[in-house]
């Protein structure tokens, strides 16, 4: 039995969340997650349907007097782990100490919160890895203001060149709205990679059906094991966006345009189809053991089968070659001129027989 | 083991929708789906109590200076490839781009939003196709407006030929009815169209439980799987369209009148039929699992006893005349005058003797 | 493997509904179910506190003209096949098409709909039929009016005979009561039914348990499987009716007076309790088969043990009594004075011993 | 296989309830339920702060007469078989003929209705009987009024005494309080019964699950099966409960103090608590049936393996000896000086290395 | 079979709660738990901006009067067994007698309850033990008023010393806020080992899951079962505390200032994580039955697979050599020169062919 360990383990569902602050004060920033830069960076991308301009490599309380007024201005930080800088941000943009703990824990519950002069939103950005059917998980914190939308994260994404490519083009959709599109088109992104993320899984689910076809390896069953895993993760993660994108609509914050409510309705329905597709495919990977368990049971019964009948033809065969090898001095059958060729007339029409038998039972 | 690989594979479960389209900005037109027509074109039905005029082969925007006022048009766009034109048309129906998005990727979760001066309403038709026991969907697009309800779907779906026959009848209630009665007249078809292929389902669940009874080949299990893929596929499509015609029954748009909420209500209700009936068949098809298990285990215990009865029955039996077989010098009882005799007793003993233990175990 | 099919088939669930009229226009009067009476035959019962008369054979439009204003009136239509018949009088009561159609339907969901000047209300009556263990289903249809209650069933049954009779009481409480009471009293006939196919459903569930502890013959699990049918057959008509009965204790139209919403809802405290149970036995059922898997597990592992014991002893005593059948020119054994004992004793010794291990390990 | 048959048969769980009385007129009286009394006895206990008297074998009517204005009355009713004595005192009582029913129907679900003047409150007592892990239930009625509490249950209720001990103490909190204060403490002291129940249940739970870890006798699986019977049929008791006490303690009616509706509400959390308990033990029971199952697959799997491991190592020898038991005249090796020692040599190399192979696989 | 028995039992879900007390008047004030303490002893923590003072071993009544106003007061009393002392202390703060049971009730359900001039919250703190993968529960009940918030627990908490650490800090947070920032700091730091214990749970979960993928010793699955009992009975815990944690956050009493709800509606959002976290892990572990079975089952298989292989090459030719073993006087193939030779060829070629066959079937 070789059973290639999996590359994932248990151990990624394995973290609930924020122990490691334990003991500490609530709102203490202590930056809970894989460290994946090197560094805090903050860029500034200022924009207004005519200007389009990107201070890098800001620090932490520069970057809010940076901002221009009448512009719209994203503000990216990309690093988690230079706790300081992002507290000082997080005063300056008066957020309350128990967002700033969410911001730099990365396994906080999605969620959205509406105070007074901004909207906190925080989700998770799921983009396929390199290999086949892996995939990493980023927490995204959003904090959109009334001047300024600002984003944190543990890594540059590359999912979302695409918005700033499309931010680029001057008479662009983006010039012209609202930093509320903007955090749409952002979330929207990552919704749409779940849906990248699904396809992936659609297709392992396809391959393990078609691999239990063929074989059953045990690898199989502990395949299907690490996809019923990955699904749970991801519904981890899109079971309370629901209703963190159900606060997004039904709030009356100003910061949020009536119109734009149109689209994130648009985002919350695609959330919803992707968790009931997430339900479906639960219901199809348990389907998947059942054959798995069927095919071993049916090789098992094949196994026995082929046993019983060899065993069953040539058991009473060897008996009756065993009675005419005994010693006794008085056995006439040996003395009979046709007694052997009679034995083997005897014995093949016990096989006739027994294989008659076989066929009616459909065994052969 | 010779698994007939079943025609149609878990990917289609496997396309969750919209992820195509990832990267482009939001309402991007593109044609997501299965190309089933070659060409966009758009027929306009303009009827009233007297007259009835079709014209087809109309181009994207001429199509609305050609609805003539006082009468009811039913615009039928067919083909969704050509997103240009059906762009044009949405954006002169004042459509919202997302809706047109809705509109052009077929893998949209059925669903109802009342805009101002119109009602978008989207659901999958599912047609039995040839095969049997197979079955297509289609995605239907509803847009009605005062003057006209304007339909999309990817080709020429035939069910909708019964409604179209029975608008020519002069006096028929098509004519003197509003367009919120044609819509409800096309949803309701679809819908009693669910009912045809929940009866193919009943029948093939039917057969599967017969084959079962008869030999559990694994193929059966396979079927089942893919019963219950197809459970799962028509569950999607019913679930949000219970939610998408409430929103229809409960609006308050004048665009559909009072006295056609009961139509829509019954269309609900056939819906509710469906959805429970997909619950109990969910139900009958675990339980056809857990026959085909207890099949196989039978089959192998009945194999199992087969041998051994055979093995307990000759095992010893060979092993007394084995004794009788070996060379000692000194073995008296060979040269007994009835000892083969009484060997040949003393086995007929042994073999009764079992014999009746087995059928005390109701073995035999 | 003799499975004697069981006779009712899956096909009694398969029938979801309506699909018989796809593509006839809405409101399109089919009657849907099986034949039961040759004809549709119409009965007036109209009673007060003095009177009690009885008009039998009535055709459709006459019996609204036959009915006495201040009296009661129970107008039973019984046979649904008459379409024009039952057409022409829903027209004269003012139904909407679509209830009339829900009339002829009879796959149609319990449901209640309250109307101006009219109550519909439709379920199903489960009477246990001669087979034990089987049953049938009737749709009963009420229609209540200031002045008269319709009732339409497909034939004529008899549990409402309990009814007829003591509405013949002179001073009973139905000559003093409205219809109301009337429709009240049919429907708790038929739920109290529901009790009787529910203790039937007991029974068998029962006898399945006995069985299954006595021998695991695959027939058990068929029924079983039938049971679990069954069961859902009648929640299918039990879940929707708690809807239904619950629209007329909440309705505040005047056909039900508020006095007897008391007995409304004490049907639908039944109503509950049923489901409840039917619910609770499911779960038995689903235990039944554990049972039942465990038993045949049970079986093949004694099978198993059998032979592996009758195997483990006398396959080694083969083998030694193999090696003293061997020819070999020197063997000094063969001609000892005593070998021919001690192979016996040796192979005593090893049968000893295995017994030992075998009782030591419990296989014995 | 012996199956010591359970004592409790399923057929507690079927009885459904009040199929008795199908065919009667609603309201009839009749006691369906189990007779545990010969007589129906009437009761009076009149008391306030300084006074408590006992009437006893008082008859249906008269009783009422008898409570004392000022004072609190507990009337208790015992034996429900004397149907017209109780339907008398119902009248008398002013109960709508269905709650008269509900007292005698002793398959009733749990409720509570607030009536006129009155409440209706109707639960069960769960008692251990003698036998371990077995209990009977009782149902109590309640109907309080402003000057009665009138209690009926089939028989004589140990569990009352307590309380009835309690309010013969002169200054006790009986005496001061109102009767909703007493209906509280038989309410309380049946729920406190339930958690015996439930303790007995939990140690039923451990000893199956040390059972099952010993030996896996089919029995256990059985005892299983009970044990998921008692906690459906517990359940069934519990579940609706907790709609009626939340009945009580939303109601403003008079009748209960608001200051005692915290000792409702306290019962009610006592109930939640009982309810999640059967959730998690049903959870546990399903688990007890993996572990049966494993260990008897385990069992097999042991069997199979001492099967394989002699069959393995003395087929191959059986075969060996039997090469030279052949009577070939020209079989050279029979007359080699060493043949004999060469073959026991050549058997000896084969078995150890077949020893071998077994551990390696850790079959040994 | 060795099972080592698991050192924790079901007796611990066993526990259902207050049945101690059954037979008791409501009230009644008796200890229900483990005793953790000899003694119950009084704390009393004062403290406001500039003053932080001690006093430790106050007895119950003077305790209220020590408490200075104007100043925050934490009363901690440790042990419940002094029923007397904690008696006195409860009536002294008004407390409801129900309320005071349920301090004394180490089973009790966490709950919330808003009296007057009051706040009562009850949740268990969980620990991990000193034993890997166990944990000790610990039932905390706070009483918040203005003046004072008083703890009860069976003994002194070690989790709870980061708190007192940080309230010496002169400048801390704790001196500047309310007593109900001290709640939330309890709170708070209970739910955070929740946390560590989920973490715990994780890594059990994957050693189970490593375990399996090694070897499959019955011992696993018993693990299982206890993590699955483990997780049951945190889910008890957590899932009453959502329903009280919502009620603090929802009461508008005085005592929790609206400012502090933020905090614990993060507390909220970490049950409501953990939660769902359980519901995950509970997947998890009915997946790792499913890995066992499998993995049982494969073992029996390449048992049977062994067996078939040896058995299906040496019968057949076991019967070939003893059929040359029988001693016919006329068998023309002893006497053949090239007989011997004949047979061993044959032989193999049956060998050969066997082999070829197995690997066809990939069973080699």
């Amino acid at each position: 039995m070789s059973t290639k360990k999996p590359k994932k383990s248990t151990g990624r569902l394995g973290k609930p969340g924020s122990s490691k602050k334990a003991g500490l004060p609530p709102g203490s920033l202590i930056h809970i997650g894989s460290i994946k830069t090197e560094n805090t960076t903050i860029d500034l991308i200022s924009y207004d349907a005519e200007n389009f301009e990107v201070f890098t490599q800001m620090n932490g309380t520069d970057v809010l007097q940076k901002t221009l007024k009448g512009r719209k201005n994203w503000i990216k930080v990309t690093g988690l782990q230079n706790t300081k800088v992002i507290g000082e941000l997080a005063d300056a943009l008066g957020l309350h100490p128990l967002l700033t703990e969410d911001i730099l824990n990365t396994g906080q519950r999605p969620k959205a919160e509406i105070g007074e002069g901004f909207i906190f939103f925080t989700m998770k950005a799921i983009s396929p890895s390199e290999e086949e059917g892996d995939f990493t998980t980023d927490q995204v914190s959003f904090v959109l203001r009334e001047d300024a939308l600002i984003t944190f994260h543990e890594r540059d994404l590359p999912i979302f060149d695409v918005v700033y490519n499309r931010m680029q083009i001057p008479d662009g959709r983006f010039r012209s709205s609202g930093l509320d599109y903007l955090m749409y088109a952002l979330t929207d992104i990552m919704v749409d990679h779940y849906f990248r993320v699904m396809e992936d899984m659609a297709e392992l689910i396809d391959a393990s059906e078609d691999a239990l076809m063929k074989h059953s390896s045990e690898n199989t069953l502990v395949e299907t094991q690490q996809i019923k895993k990955d699904l749970l993760l991801i519904r981890k993660t899109v079971f309370p966006l629901r209703e963190a994108l159900s606060t997004l609509i039904k709030t009356d914050s100003v910061l949020i345009n009536p119109s734009q409510r149109t689209y994130f309705t648009d985002v919350y329905d695609h959330v919803m189809h992707i968790y009931e597709t997430i339900e479906n495919y639960r219901d199809l990977v348990s389907g998947l053991k059942d054959i798995y368990h069927s095919s071993v049971n049916l090789r098992m019964s094949k196994v026995m089968q082929t046993l019983t009948i060899i065993s069953t033809i040539f058991i009473p065969l060897t008996f009756i070659v065993g009675v005419y090898g005994m010693n006794f001095d008085f056995m006439p059958e040996l003395h009979f001129r046709f007694g052997y060729l009679a034995v083997w007339v005897v014995m093949l029409l016990i096989t006739i027989y027994m294989i008659r038998e076989f066929r009616k039972n459909n065994w052969l």
